[in-house]
């Protein structure tokens, strides 16, 4: 089943969607595998105009290539899922990365080498290592910054101390939930990056968005993602929504549907202003 | 089983419960057949007494007059359910219809013919038909204006072109969820009409009623919904709650449920007083 | 399994865990004997580190007693617990009391003989008895009562006509769900008493916490709850956190965690200084 | 809602159905007290028309009489509940008991007064106390054992040594799940003996009814209950179905329905001979 | 997502897989509307090589055309469901339908014509109409008796008076369950015949699938459902399985896969003889 | 939670349970990691005492040692599992493994260094490698051929050709499901070989055990796995049982954990012979 809508063939597309069904790190409840399956099924019912922006998604050359189906070897998997991106970036078109848990994300960067990461999660995912893995979901933020100048996490509201201290440095902005309404409020310029837009639905509460693998209360609300997502897709080089699994009624799923959508409707509008 | 605390006889009921159970034109999840009995069972905990009106449900003449159970031929069936409904209106009784999918509302508005129909829901409902079929829930605010007079739709963030052309006309007006609670802080007065109260549960943003047929993120609160419940039950001559179905943890069936209780607060003290 | 991070010895513990999975008189959705196991397994992934207080979880000498599993006989069963309980407290432990139903709070109260109990709780729990039961949930704040001086309620929203004629006595004070805010923009002082902490999780919006026996609509945010544990933790003698049941994807049961692990951080970050 | 089919008037009532939805002793799995709306509604689709015997059941005069709720005090529930009954039997109804955890039996023993008790069960239930507790589901065929003259326990794969000790007395036969085809195919006779059938549901192997309390492997295939049933049936004085709840996808509560359903079909035609 | 193996293209098809997710007429528990992709996902899983008959399925030549999505109006959506269907059958490919409500058959057995009709199913489904509809499910094989010379019911163990009487003419035979397994001993033979092999979920037991819509205890093993697909594939020009839900935890769909499979393995054996 | 009855010091244990949570191959329906915690809890309603052996488990020394929590790296986790359970085998012990996948079979039988390999299993689990992974659950018994002289399949109903190429050579003995009753009517004596029992849960037939990772329908019945339980028990240094998930509603957990009983029951039976 493609997405709703992702109507455009490979050649004409603007956008690609690629599903990365990635589920060997995930520390406790598993499941992201069936991510891309479950956002690609919830949005059914989401109708094709947007009025805000007022545009049909199935006008704007969105193709769904399907999933690249992981393997044992995590980094050879990546390695490929990179150069799967990087072809639909060589070709302009914005790719739209749905997992499968974070560390997806590492292969989205390196194939669309922004300058800034914006970053919906709980988690700050700085971590070096995890267990003794570079590439475990928890370092991925990390990872990205081996390619982008500068990361901004939203929503960030836990972490190790030492992923608090390399937050503390110069290329690194947290903002923590409580404090997203104001960013929005006066939010920052990204007139002059290109930015990458990662979305780990466990940024939301758990009330909004429980099928996920680590449930972090005390989260953003779904039109406070959204605010972000309007925000920064103008700028955008690439978006991925992540960390979605089947272990809730669609919620998580329904919420990273809805906002890879407004992504495209924002993003859009402004290429073609 | 009958809703708790309507124990009212049907010859001296105030208010008359009917359950709609029909699910045939849910586009996605279905299980709305199952909703009458779901809201009737996450009902079985609350209090029969209302602190802020400071009376009983029990106390106030609410009768179950049980389900009116669908068969394949929806009009017929919208025919029969309506006129169950006008009895009740004829005996000076207010509905209380509990869906089953949007569709029934067809049924209430025209047992009621109220000037002014009031809906909480995610979407417009607007269309002329659906899939060839002008019977369908996505339809459903479009039939009711051939009898109301105009269509007060709070909530709405979604619809087809034609939709929002419609709803941009005179007899429509369209708040979204971003601007109820302005709304609510001054809302419009409805003391010279008569007014339909319809709760499509999907109003609700999907974190607090997962169990709908179409989960549409970026909604309403429950307190949201609340404030307008209460400032309309006061001018209704019926009311409804549509949409829930079994495919959520009784998040949805506990909210519409509630709602009912609070129209059927609101709306008897306005009586009394 | 244990909480993870209470990894304290018994002797050497400034707080301890005891799992109460009593579940015996609730009214309508069975299943708080799995709380304590639910609060556990859902703490698996929160991190060990707390940003805010700058502290280790695992560093607050935390024992995790492991369950006191419930017989026929509630009131001998609370009696035991509470003599559990009180074997803490004489080694000037901070109890962390885990259910169960909210029965349990009378041993926890009687345990730690505070002056003031400070309750989360959609529901005001002050009946004399129910269905001729005085150890029954919805008593729970009553039988309090005859230990502690007085008790705050907050995010209460239902209660019989005798419970509200209680509560207006002048040893209660009740704080309405949507007047939560105001009252952390402004608290009391708890400064001069002892007070004794319980979180119903049912104090929340079902939204934020399905899995829970009696699900109450128009409740608290988590960050309203978090809010209220963050100023009456420095001063409290003990806590507990109750009601959280199975039936659900885990909402409540991490949100229960989280609040725990709050608590305690900023119990120790105020004795410490 | 009704018992499908169940359409009598109590007065001319042959059968009468009653639900006691008591939920207090079950050690593990909870939900029992959902067990008579589950049977109820897993038989909805159930033919009315039954080709072996040739009745319809709609009219071999059953009534469904609603549920007898419990409440704290279990020994005045059963007797409460045995009046009830007692009262069914008195007017040359058979009463057909639908649990509720299997305790109830007690009361429907003490109403029917059997010479014999048949049950199917994966469990002795010849306890004398549980944790102190006469009235536990665990000791209700010894309790039954002080009304009935003799049991035959069939698909009993478990229990203490003081209960099967006092299984081996002579007013007790126990017949191994791996006995009964052989049990069937040469079956005692029952013509002089008034007897009333027990159905716990946990009888049944896990994999055909997985919803009860507790499963318990190595079971009775769903045709052995059957053919108990149909042999029993005819002699039966009462009957009960017991151990339901509602943690599983409908299995448990269909194959209860269905042998209550094959009961009355068969003891009608016995009668009617 | 297409079928597992189901590699050839639409041209060089012996096979080809068509969705029908029809679920208008369930009456009771809707959710066929998922079966198709059901039966695909939990197929993922199962070997390409089946040791019996030394074949790869992703040899044979199976194409997966996706699914035929329905409409409001169900005679029309048959007709053009048929019209897919014939034009495999007029390219010498077998029809391997996936519903979807039991309904389709209409359309499988209008393309295929065969002379007989092979259905596994609990239910006679031998009414003529069913609350005025001729075209509901309950309805099929009346339905199909219009093109078939005759149909062999295998596992039927319900229906009404008129439909037993219409199971009594000389084109119907009736296998009880009890008597598949004779009746799989010494099987007719089917060498003459052109055979429609419909597979109706519900024919097994509930314990192996019970996520279908109408659970009816006392059913097939899965082995001998698997016996009759071994035995009449071979001379069959379609094949249909039907009324998988998502209303368990994937058992329905798994042996409705397996099935599915053991006929194109069986098929393909025979072809090639 | 330890196992029910565990109750042994590990100094004086002569069975130690060991959880190996490993999840990182499954293919499919993630879960196995929460294996041991599933059956340990369903095993809390089994009872003490065996009636056909006379014995009590909690007299049989059986220590639960807790889980062996995995990490990234499988091969050296493997080792180290290896490690644990090798001090038990030299304490005189038998390792109880409580999977977890399958793949963890590989260390117990390096700890346990049988003559002879007993699996129940679906799947022969004889690849070399899967995706170029030689620690694959899917090659388990492959390895095992490493330490032990042979292996009997006990319910092996799929495999790729080059698995029943490797399972006819003299090493290796596959018995289809179908002919597994009859292998126990006669089975072979295992009395001169120190064997390793291995229980991988999808041996049964999903219609017993839905919760595990591949269902593969047509398999055992629970009677015919006990059978063989019984009959290779007395001969075994090790056991375990694997591939349980928690994606059903208790029925593979609960069969796991009763086999593995029953193994202990009759193991120490013979050994005290
Ligand atoms: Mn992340
Ligand atoms: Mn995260
Ligand atoms: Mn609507
Ligand atoms: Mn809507
Ligand atoms: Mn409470
Ligand atoms: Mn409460
Ligand atoms: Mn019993
Ligand atoms: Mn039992
Ligand atoms: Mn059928
Ligand atoms: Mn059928
Ligand atoms: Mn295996
Ligand atoms: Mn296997």
């Amino acid at each position: 089943m493609s997405l709703p809508g992702a109507t455009a063939d490979r050649d004409a597309a603007d956008y690609v969607v690629v599903g990365a069904p990635l589920d060997s790190t995930t520390t406790f409840q598993p499941g992201t595998r069936f991510g891309p399956e479950r956002v690609r099924r919830f949005a059914e019912t989401y109708d094709d105009y947007d009025h805000a922006t007022e545009q049909f998604f199935s006008d704007l050359f969105v193709h769904d290539a399907g999933d690249v189906r992981p393997w044992d070897d995590t980094a050879a998997y990546l390695d490929h899922l990179t150069g799967e991106l990087r072809a639909a970036v060589l070709d302009d078109a914005v790719p739209l990365l749905v997992g499968g848990e974070h560390t997806v994300t590492k292969a989205g960067v390196e194939a669309a080498d922004p300058d800034t990461l914006v970053v919906l999660d709980a988690h700050l995912d700085l971590r070096d290592e995890y267990d003794g893995n570079p590439l475990n979901h928890a370092c991925v933020t990390r990872r990205a910054l081996d390619t982008a100048d500068r990361a901004v996490i939203l929503g960030a509201r836990t972490g190790s101390p030492e992923e608090w201290r390399r937050a503390a440095r110069d290329d690194v902005t947290v903002v923590a939930p409580e404090a997203v309404a104001d960013w929005l409020a006066d939010p920052p310029d990204f007139t002059e990056e290109s930015v990458y837009l990662s979305v780990d639905i466990d940024g939301a509460d758990p009330g909004f968005a429980p099928g996920t693998g680590t449930m972090e209360p005390f989260g953003l609300t779904p039109r406070e993602m959204r605010g972000v997502v309007r925000h920064v897709a103008p700028h955008c080089v690439a978006f991925d929504t992540v960390e979605v699994n089947d272990r809730d009624d669609g919620q998580a799923a329904a919420l990273a549907g809805k906002l890879l959508r407004e992504f495209v409707y924002r993003h859009a509008e402004a290429r073609n202003d």
